[in-house]
């Protein structure tokens, strides 16, 4: 993983729900998808109606200063308004920060997101990679990290906890570790905290507070994992007042459609649901885990966030194989061999309710049948 | 007009209701907004059932090769799918549009959308102005255009045609001539169209089937205006193919939001709006035109578009002084002020349906009224 053209970099994501259905083969609404790590619950009644309240304003430009949701962000991540920007999805963002500090060798965690390398590498940048130990589950070793960033001689990291794939979030101490490297070195960071707000002491483990006041942290928050608003587009990025002004000031004013920060403020107030997803998940995952693990040849990793690796190595069967005959079943699960280091022995699955883990496992044993392991 | 850093680019644009709402004195339903050249129409019946119905989808992320829409606009524009990209608004792509050709010194009309310069400076470039001769009512002299390009050592332009803010649609005879001048140039041109589709005869004016097959040409068409959604954003860039892949690939792949997809889609369908606009543009434009030329010390420019310059110099109020009295009554209008050339003689007004045109002349008539001149 070096500089790469970026007219050569192909979709490596799940939630293509839309090339899956393409064809006409399979009706959108028969589909599972488990391939993007999209909130279990759905989507909101609150939220869809805020939406719903909100289409006739789409005749009025969208408000540039996005005043009401970053209010709402202020008050849920507890920071200044000035140090919040509002973006057209996380990943608008990613971009919009890597310009403005000038990262120039940025060390990425792989496996990790995808877009963080496009990102790097469309603004001039160098994706160095920072490969994460399989034999540990792919947790971040803080020490490996530092050594990485000093032989590799880089400006500028990104982290992601919960980490996207391998589903660890960081623990106090490592956090502490990490920060207290900054403080030492002239380091920039941008820590993606897409899928935090999974875990109910989430607020806790971020480095909302911390970034809000230093002009080498940044966090990346997204709304469109935990309120399932992937198709509208919400982010938020967090750190000093004058990178984010310098931000605005830089970009598209009307970045933020309408509708989305109607959405993103009946979100951030829509309490039960945040109660719901935090009370549901540790169930829905363990039973999925228990399922999962049932199975021959087949081992899920732990996670604390609202997905999973399954390593499938041993069944016999590649990522690729598991994820086409999933496909003609009517679900989606993330092949994993777009990340390099991960090569055919993974997929990656979103935590849904019973009912979706039941019609998955259904159709993993239909699988493990006709190859005669079941 | 000069390159500048964007950290002082403040907002200077039409259409800002939620700054004029937000104190709470007015509640947006019964402000109306002149400010931005949106059609009169309003929501389209179909295109607001086309969101409603995929709300739900919102679920999901968006098509990130946005294939229903891209068809459509292929059909609608009568250039291959290959060579258009849509965008989060027009603005979005003008951006990405000038650092893909690496827009160094790009000569833009004064007056002219105050986006260009932004976007401009944004990637490097400087904005070099053209100055519009105020009495030919800022219409394009094609030969002082090439002058200036020649002189100013422009690698690139920006022309608008219907031009915001003037009106005026480019002639077939001065389309041939300036695109007779990229053959014998070595200069890029992007013609934004943003307001082409009002005119019932706008294809026929377009450069979509030049720019489709072309390195040096590019169309930026705007779906937010005619359509009256520039609260969802919506916007494509027609160009030769290998450029649109090189956007495509270096950005953010989910940049169009999935509602804006499908209200796009409906809106290109509905033929029935279409001819509704251009049946009524020319009466409430005439009704607008014949009540302002009535009223002392006010003089309108003819418009081939939804938008009008009135001329208020006469009046004894400037701009800042309508722009603040007609507030007051609720009213939103262009201060054109901000156009560096237009000084504090001039308001830009969206063509509405009658019903709005009076409520505009019955303010008028009282502000004319306070100050003795009626």
């Amino acid at each position: 993983m070096t500089a790469k053209k970026a007219e050569s970099a192909p979709y490596r994501h799940g939630g293509d729900v839309w090339s899956a259905t393409w064809d006409g083969k399979i009706p959108m609404e028969e589909i599972l998808d488990l391939s993007a790590n999209i909130n279990f619950l759905g989507l909101s009644p609150l939220v869809r109606q805020a939406i719903v309240e909100s289409i006739d304003q789409v005749v009025h430009y969208p408000d540039p200063k996005c005043r009401r949701l970053i209010e709402a962000l202020a008050d849920h991540l507890t920071v200044p308004p000035e140090s919040i920007c509002a973006g057209n999805g996380a990943v608008d963002l990613l971009d919009h920060w890597l310009h403005a500090v000038q990262a120039r060798r940025v060390l990425i965690p792989e496996p990790g997101f995808g877009q963080y390398e496009r990102a790097v590498v469309a603004q001039g940048g160098v994706a160095v990679p920072l490969p994460l130990d399989e034999k540990r589950q792919f947790r971040l070793d803080v020490e490996a990290w530092k050594k990485a960033l000093r032989e590799e001689g880089c400006d500028t990291a990104i982290l992601c906890t919960p980490h996207n794939p391998a589903g660890w979030v960081w623990t106090e101490k490592e956090k502490q570790a990490v920060l207290a490297h900054l403080e030492s070195s002239p380091v920039r960071l941008l820590v993606d905290e897409s899928f935090l707000d999974f875990l109910p002491d989430g607020r806790a483990l971020s480095c909302c507070p911390q970034a809000s006041e230093n002009d080498r942290l940044a966090v990346l928050y997204s709304l469109t994992k935990f309120f399932a608003i992937p198709g509208l587009r919400l982010g938020a990025l967090i750190t000093d007042s004058d990178i984010i002004k310098g931000i605005v000031a830089r970009r598209d004013p009307w970045v933020v459609n309408q509708l989305a920060q109607a959405a993103g403020v009946a979100a951030l107030a829509d309490r039960d649901y945040h109660q719901k997803t935090w009370e549901q998940l540790p169930q829905e995952r363990n039973y999925l885990f228990e399922q999962l693990s049932k199975l021959p040849g087949l081992t899920p990793l732990p996670s604390d966030s609202n997905f999973s690796l399954l390593y499938v190595a041993e069944s016999g069967i590649s990522s690729t194989g598991w994820t086409e005959r999933l496909r003609r079943r009517g679900i989606l699960v993330r092949n994993c061999n777009t990340f390099l280091s991960l090569g055919e022995r993974y997929l990656r699955l979103a935590v849904r309710d019973k009912a979706a883990t039941d019609r998955l496992i259904e159709a993993m044993r239909a699988v493990l049948a006709e190859e005669g392991m079941l």
